[in-house]
Formats: structure tokens, sequence, C-alpha cells
């Protein structure tokens, strides 16, 4: 089969990706063997092909969310068909210790992203892959492999933050950082699912019109000084129940300024730095909640795919790579000017 | 191996349960080989001889509950290792629907009480069974076989009712009706764990003294009329913030009439019987809550075994049996004057 | 002032309700004096006029859902001023006790509900009349006084139900017993506010077409056999996640087989009776949750009026009567044939 | 009556702190007039006399923390009658908004700490006080003025830090920062209520051997290089479930490196500095929960209150000053060698 490996690293993707023929995978007692239709890419597929800021097998076959059909299936497999469309669920775990038994596989110690942290090649960007049964979703006729792929990473990852971590409920105000951004698209159209008013930031003015059309009630440019104190004007001076966070060190201070009262923040990564400052008089003083994310669950996955085949969760794509240009999807992943996801098709070079 | 088998159902279990010489089972890739050392009676175990009231496979070997050594393990197994020391999780699910993958096992369609109804011969009165390695719970060195295999299923499943469900808090009142039975000896004690104010019932003198030693504050005989006008003096009329109950339709609807404003009673079972009556007006006037619950977690499993390590939980048994003489450990579960588990030793004939 | 006196009991509100001139009520320092100008009726007014089935204060005004004007604040009145627009919240309570205190003032031991329980002389059918400051919530000026005394009562009770106590949740299927009712007006609009697919069910063609208009995705003739086999058949057989249930003996057995597991049935009231049986088994084999409810938060009712003010939420009005006929409105009542609210307006004769 | 008043700011409490002659406050409706026995001091009276951080009314009277008997009711006090003994809850809220109404007083806008941020002339160091009848809790008879006075403010923060905010469980770990300290003294006992493992921090060996005789586990002493390797070594380098904060900034990065997967730091005060440093990745990758508080609930004194009288909390008393020198009680709060409250009172002078 066809397959996107790279043996060494680099920061320019195009100096070690390559495709090759390699063997099809095997499949173990309680997994599945799946032709990939559409796999996604994400941010972690760079940081992969970099080889920082962590180590990860080589040779490497990156790529975190794929959607295809299962063609075949281990003996102890219980619930999945040859035949049946699914979606990765990209976050390996354990599932046998006190949290993964618990309903809590995001804090399990031996918690792994599928495609990122794993291999050697064993990833999404290539013709087939496996995965424990337990780590796909079935697709409903309605959810197409392209829109499968784009949203599983992003949309579980959006949930867990904003449904099981922050808890949101219909009339509260949520901000979405980076509401252009794959995490931002999904977070969006989550709050206005739970009929929050969203208030979502942009870094130009063509991402601005497009969070509004997906349903962002205001839009702030966070590349303008002041940002803040937009979003507090447009909240009459009350300040946020839910800040949306993946941004980092550049405006965590002022999102810690923007909580209500009880308000609450959910952060999922750092994309400006990590080394961040906080004044903690707002976090005793006004009783604030800070909180953090890493992946999500299956169960989580469950409902976002539930949510695409009703319509009211939309993918947004960006653009689809024939897959011998998949390369080209690692490059454009460092361009801020996307809209969306970038897919690619293995099965189509 | 040695082995307890029944191929046909009777009402008398001397007349169907042998010890017969049988094969030792094979493992799948996720399952680990036990050596039992003690093995506990359960009321299922009765329910599957007799043949009601649901139908389970033969022949058949029961048993929910043992404690023992792994002595092989399938490739697929992460956590376990040969010669570790473990106690059995009965509660046999799917492990990757929505519920499974959220924290609610107990909620599994599939659910199946392990020794109960699975098989044929799949069950815990046998010298040597298999478990997959999610149903097993590592033992410390200070918890013995028999204290593991005494509190294994009532443990997980007052656990279950009292802590995941009733959500018992420091300083509540807790009624736990049986307190001399295998779940009301486990209930008293996680009540006191947590510092609640403990009213036990028991239908005889000897068992209400038991009850007062395991910690109850109050005991109540729930033989005599009036019972439960003795239960609300104790709460000086205010009544109670959560009752265990597994009794059933003699004492539901007065039961229901205890509860303090908001109180919670969690039902697992009705000994005497299900076809109960109530009255509403309890049910909305009062805000009061009715739940129900099967089984447990293997979450909960584990902090019931790290509170037997720590003394806090202790198991009480009433007798073990030689293997070669287990029907009578049958005999015995009919017979009310129990107070706590029966054992059987497979691994000493 | 005018005023909705009765002096004595009758079967026949006509031959008892008399409008009076009495004096306007004073207030205490921490109440206000509203000026009436609509009061929505509640089946406790017939219970008041009957005396049955609890005994209510003599001299009596009934009335538990007023909108209007504040006109004098005590002199420690803290939020609300003179000419404020608001609206009732049914829901007296002590404010002091540990209930009332850690937001559970539908528990308080103290808890009467105005106009019914209240008295002599103290409800809303009075052309003036004084609640504490935290029994009032102020009105946006998009949300009229008609409006607002239709919505009160119903949808703080249905919000305290659905959300507070049963924790719905986006994408769970809800059963609305008695769509057509004030409850279930209120019970269908916020199901859908919460994104849940909703099965509403009505006694009539008229009430059933109307539970559609309102929202319902699915509905149900509860007067025909078999209205829960059809349930169960718009379910998949998967059952219902949540049941509204307000109709008593005569569907409770029902209803309590059709939770899917771990479902939750919340309850607040019987009007076919409340000596009902349940199988037991259901409650522990199937971990369902048996919820009561009697009426709700302030905080509750905030939020069922901010959504009224952006439309999200609408009153149903079946009938407006002027004052000086208002007791047209108590034989209304006990007419199944309504769809909405009856109202009068005590400014209006 | 005698008061301890200031006119005037200053960093020595003995120049502007005197014993005055003023009048007997009158209570409004819903308030009780209390004969103070005994007051205990905080850090907030320092920063009254201070007049920094925040600017508070003058001439003052500071104390938060009082217990005495009430001697006169208002017409609207329910609960509370003339002779009851009753400790202050000092959180002045406003009783009626979203946040009071549903459980969150500690979030109302309108918070004020009684005796620190009220006045002129309305706090604890009196002969005679008034508070509004829900900022009063009764007095078992076993529970002393002096272990009333001592343990209310500090008791239902700690509280609220532990039970509310960090909802801690039976077997977790929880680290107390300051246990020496009156806070920590508190949340100590709280945890071992819980039957959680306790770790304690204190400055010198006196004051750690304190901390083990009032039941942490193990104590380190957070004025040593390393402390938190230590904290770490004991959990065998688990981390730490639960962190009870109010240090600040020079332990604040090393605490948020402390926690498992999915803990919990709850702070309610920085006495090290605020602006503190945070690595986000942290919070996000571990999934952890950074909380603030500040007060807590009247429910949760009322909990507090009932362990004291149950002898499950104790209060630890350094000195009880007579009145006529609560001046030298500010002086002691500057001293860190206290361990426990300090108290006048004022009846004697
Ligand atoms: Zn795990
Ligand atoms: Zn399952
Ligand atoms: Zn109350
Ligand atoms: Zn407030």
């Amino acid at each position: 089969m066809k397959a996107a490996v790279y043996r060494s690293h680099s920061k320019d993707p195009r100096q070690v990706v390559r495709i090759e023929d390699i063997d099809v995978p095997k499949i173990k007692s309680h997994e599945v063997l799946i032709k990939v239709d559409a796999a996604a890419y994400n941010y972690n597929d760079l940081w992969g092909i970099w080889g920082e800021p962590i180590k990860i097998p080589l040779p490497h076959i990156s790529g975190s969310d794929v959607a295809g059909t299962v063609i075949e299936v281990g003996d102890d497999v219980s619930k999945i068909r040859v035949g049946d469309r699914i979606v990765s669920h990209p976050n390996l775990t354990c599932r046998v210790c006190y949290q993964c038994t618990s309903g809590r596989e995001y804090d399990c110690s031996d918690r792994l992203v599928w495609g990122f942290q794993t291999g050697p090649l064993w990833g999404g960007f290539a013709q087939y892959t496996h995965l424990p049964e337990v780590n796909v979703v079935k697709l409903p006729d309605s959810v197409s492999f392209n829109d499968a792929a784009a949203i599983s990473m992003v949309g579980m990852t959006a949930w867990h933050m904003l449904v099981t971590r922050a808890g949101i409920r219909p009339g509260q105000t949520v901000l979405i950082m980076g509401g252009g951004s794959g995490m931002g698209i999904a977070g969006i159209q989550i709050a206005k699912l739970f009929n929050c008013d969203v208030i979502a930031t942009a870094g130009n003015k063509e991402k601005m019109d497009k969070c509004i059309k997906l349903g962002a009630d205001y839009v702030v440019n966070h590349r303008e000084d002041g940002w803040h104190r937009k979003v507090r004007e447009i909240t009459n001076k009350l300040g946020v129940d839910v800040i949306f966070e993946h941004i980092g060190k550049t405006v965590f201070p002022q999102e810690v300024g923007l909580l209500k009262m009880g308000g609450t923040l959910v952060s999922t990564g750092a994309t400006t730095g990590y080394d961040s400052t906080i004044d903690l008089r707002y976090l005793f003083f006004r009783g604030i909640n800070l909180l953090g994310a890493t992946q999500g669950t299956k169960a989580g996955l469950e409902e976002v795919i539930s949510w695409v085949s009703k319509g009211k969760i939309k993918s947004v794509i960006d653009t689809v790579l024939p897959f011998s240009n998949m390369v080209e999807g690692h490059v454009k992943m460092a361009d801020s000017q996307l809209f969306g996801k970038v897919l690619t098709t293995p099965q189509r070079l």
C-alpha cells in the first residue's frame, strides 16, 4: 500500500515526507483494518516531522484523523462489522486503569495521540491503517468521509473542552478564541448548539466574516490592541461565562481578567507560548475556574458525529489534496490563512 | 482441573452440582488465566442452579467472586503480569459503547454478570478461570485472597449504590436495610467511611448486635411492626437522607415515606418481591430521588480494595468450605442466619 | 381596591368568589407593593376554593402568578425600584435555612405556594398585592405583562424539572406528557431550547397539532390504548432518556417501562391519582432515576423570563378575562379543552 | 457600649485603635442584635487599619468573627429567638440575585466581608453588634463561644474551598499549604474528616509537629528549598489530587507542577504576592483545575459548626485577650509564630 512516510526530521516537510510502498498492517484481535478514504491534517503532524517538542518513533506515518471503510475485524471485535463506515478516535489509552474505567480516558497516564506519538509506521496518512475497535466510531450514511475526517480531532477536543470540562449551558456567554481555526470552528458551532451567546475572535476581516456565518453572535479582531476591552464592551462590562482558549501567553492574562465571577476558562494549547503570567487576585477574588484539556472521549466523538449527521455541526474544509501531493498539506498547516481543515485522499493519488 | 459443574437445573443444589474434571480454559489475547484460591457465593448462584428467573447457558460453572494468582496473560494484556495477585470484577460489558466509554459500564446494554449469565462452563467455582484484563483488580499484599473474594461483588455494588449513585456526604443520615447481609455489611462500612450517621436494620438480636460492632450508630429490627416509626424517631422525626434498599415490596412504600425533602433511596434488588406500590405524593411533594443500581464499576472496586488494604472496610466471612464440599455453600445461601460471606477454596479439596 | 375574595369553600367557584373592595395591603421593609396588570390561573386556585386536599387560610385571595408594576418599596429593598415592571415568583420560603442558602429553596421545610397556602387575603387576584423582593423578577421591556403572568408558575416548575432536576442535555429524547397543558407547553419549549428530541402526548387531535406547532418532533395520543408502545416505536425500541410527568397513576407504571438504562423520570403531580404501582425490577435492573419536583427557584424563573424576552419560550394564552368576570377563569380550569393559560386583568374590570 | 474604633489609618494599630463608648446599634426588621462574648482576629482587620489595599468606611470597627447571644430580634426574623447562642457568618450578600438564589452567595457581585468592608462602625470588636438573620448560625450547647468565634471565618472558607469547590473525596491526597495558619488548621481537619491522606506544610519544627497532632499524615517544611520535591516523594512521584493554597507567588508555580492528571488546586489568597507565573503546559496537558475561592456559604458554616459540636473539627486558640487590651491582637496577627486563632472578649474588659 501507499503511505506518507518520513524516516528523519526536518523543519521542511518536503525534505523528508515521501509516498512509499509498505506492507498493509496486520491487526490484533481487538482491532479493525481500515481502508482510508480521507485523512485530515493537524498541528501535531508538524511537530512529528520537526521532531520537537517531543520525540516520536521513526520511521513515522503521521495523521490522527481518518475516515474510511472497515475491511477486516479481529476475532474479539464485537460491534464493528466488515463494511462499516467509520471515523477514527485518536485518543489511545489503556482502557483498564481507574481513569479509563471511570469515564476519564483523557486522564489516563498511558494516553497517546494516535499518528503523533504512535509508531513506527502507525498513523492515518496511508491507504490502510488499523485501530482498536474502541477507537473507531460508526458513521451514519449522511456523513461523508471528508466531513468525518475533518471534524474528528477538533470536534472531539472542542466538545470535551466546552461540554465535559466547562459544562456550558444555554444562555451563557462564550468567548471562542481563534474562531477561524479548526478548533474555533468546532467551538463556535458547539456553543451555538447549546444556545449560548458566542463572541468569536479572529485575525483578519475575512475570517471574522466567516465566524459570523458559522453562527457567532459577535466577532473581535484579536490582532488589534484592546481586543479584550472590545469583548468586555460587548458584554456590557459584565465579562464572559466561558472562554475557549488555545492561544497561550499573548492572551492568557487578559482572558483571566475577562471572566465573570465564577466564570470558566478552558485551555487546550498555547500556540504563542506557554510561559505566561497570572494575577492570582482574579483567581481567588472572583472565584473563577481555569481548566485544562487535552484530547477527549470516544463518547464525546460519538456525540459530535451525531450532530454532524443532523446538520447542526458542519465540517469546514479548506482544501482536499490528492495523496501524491499530500506533503503540501503539511506546508499549508503553517499558513494561518486557512479557514477549515486540509484533507488528503489516500485512495486517490 | 476440578470445577463445580451442573448440567441441568434443580431447586436442590445437591442434586445437580458435581465436582468434575474438565479442561483448563484457554485465554484470548486480552485475557488473563487465574489460579483460583478463594471463591465466594452470591444469590445469583442459586438462580443459576434453579434455572430461574432467567435462563443461563448449560453446562454451567457458577461463581462471580474469585481471588487468586495470574498464571498466564494474553498478548494484548498491558498492565497485569504473571504472578500478580488479583480479584475478579464480575461486570462484563462491551467496553466500547457510549455508556462504557463515558464511565457508565453499569448502563451498558451488553452487561452480563460473570459466573451467572456467562458460559457454558465459565464461572468462578473452578481451580482455574479466565477474565479480560479489565475485569481483574490487583491486590495489595495486605489483602488476603479470602478477604478479597468475600468483598468483591458486594463491595463493588454497595460502593456504586452509595458513592456513585446516591453521592453520600459526611454528616448525612443513611439507613442501611438488611445490615446483616453481605450487601448490608459492605453498606454500613462504606457509609461510616464517609462519616455518615448510620441506622441499620436486621432481623434478629444477634445480627443487630453485629451491625453495631461493624459501626452502625443505631439498629432497628425490621421484622417488627412499626420498624419505620422507630427509624423516624431515631431521626427526631426529620427522616433520613439516604436509604440503601435491596429488600423489595415489603418495605419499599414505608421507605419512601422515611426520606427527608430531597432525600435519596437507592435500590439494587427485591428479595421479598418487586411488584410494589408507591404514593406519588411523596415523590413530587418532597422532591425525593428513587435511584436504581445493578453491579458497579471496576473503578469502584479498586476503591473498595484500597480501603480493605487500609483496614477501613473489613470483609466478614461466615464460613470457608473445602472445595469437595462446596455444594453446601449453595445450601447455606438460602439460610438467613448467615452473617457475612461463604467461601470455598478450589485449591484445597 | 378590588380583589377576588372567598370567605367559605364550595365545589362551585361561582357560589363563593366575589369581587370585593378591600384595603390596599401594607408592605414590610423587604417587600414591594405591586399594581397587578395580569394574573394567571392554576389548579392550585381550585384546590383553595374547594378547601381540599389541604386547608388554607380564610378569607382568601387566590392567584399565584401576577405581572405588574412596582409602586412602593420597603426600606430594606435593595435591587427593585418604584416603576420596575416585574413578575411574581410564587415559591415563598424562609431564605435562611440550610436548603435555602445552598440553592435548594424547593426543599425548604417552610415552603409555601403564594396565593394558595398564604393568607388571609394574600394572593394575586387583586388590583394590588405585595411580595418579598426576592419573590419578584424584573421584566425586560420586550416581555408583556400577560406573557409574564402566563409563564411564571409553569415555566419555573418545568425549568426546575427538566433543567435542575433531570439535567437535560442536547440530543436526549424527552417525553413530555400532557403536552397541551400549561406545564406541557412550557416543557416542550424548554426541551427544544436544549436541542432535545421531543415526543409529546396529548388527548385529542387539535392539541396534538398544537404540540407539533410548539416544536415537538413527535406526538402521541395518550387517550389511546398502547400509547406507550407508540412512544417506544418512535424511539426504535430504545426507550427515552427523560420523562416529564404530571399525570399520575394511569400512566406512571408504563412510563417507568419506557426509560432507557440510566434514564430519568421527573414528576410534579398526579392529576389522575397518586396511589400507583411500580415494578421495582425496572428501577434496579435498568438503573433508572425517578425524581420528584415541586415549584422551583427564583434563579430558574429568571432564566425562563430571559428566554421569553429572546422569543425562545413563548407564552400560550387561551383566554383573557375582564376582572369583573374573573370567576369564569376558575370554571375554565376544570375544562380540559384549554390550550394555554387563562388570565384576568385586575385593572380592567 | 464599648467598641474598638479607629478613625484614621496607620501601619501601627496601637496608634489608631481605641476602646470608645458608642451607642448600641439599632436593628432592622430582618436583623438580630447580638451581645458579643468572643471575637476573633483575621488578616482583613489589619488591611482595614492600614487602609490598604482597598478603602473602607471610617470611623471603623473591625472584626468579622463573633459569637454571642441574641438579645433582640427584628419583626421579620423567623427562625432566631432572643436568647439563642449564635456565631456570625461574615459573608454579606444581596440574597436576591441569580447567584444568591442558586446557592452561590460567594459569587454575588454585592458581596462584602462583614467587619472589613462594612461600616461606618459596623464590625465585631464591640460589646454589641447586629447582623441579618441569614448571617448568624445557631450554636449547639456543646460549642463554646470561643470555639465558635475561632472557627467561623476560617472554617467556612476552608469548607468552601475543599468541599464545595474542590469536591474532596475519601482516599484523595490533599496538600494543605500553611498547615499551621488558621486556614490550614481548618483545612487539615476537614480533609481528615473526609478520610483524605493529608500532607501539610509549615514553616518550622514546632508548627510541623502540631500539624501532625491535628491529623496530618505527613508534613513538609515549606521554608526549605525543594519542599515540592519532598511532597512529590511522599506521593511516590504520583503527585497530589488537591492543593489548598493561600500563599501565593512563591509557591504557586511549583504547586501547579505537583498536581496529578485531573488534579485540583483551590486558592483563596496570596500572602506572598499575587503576580505569579504559570506554565500553561501543565494546565492543558495534565487537564488540571485551578479554582479560586473567597468566603463561602452559610450552609457550609452550618456544616462546620455541626462538626465542631461532634468534636470532629476542633478550634485551635493561640491567645485570648481582655477587651481593654484588644489592640495587641492586631499586633499578634503580623506574627507568624501564632498557631491558632487570637480572640478577645468584649464583655470582659
Ligand atoms: Zn487508562
Ligand atoms: Zn458497553
Ligand atoms: Zn428555607
Ligand atoms: Zn446576590
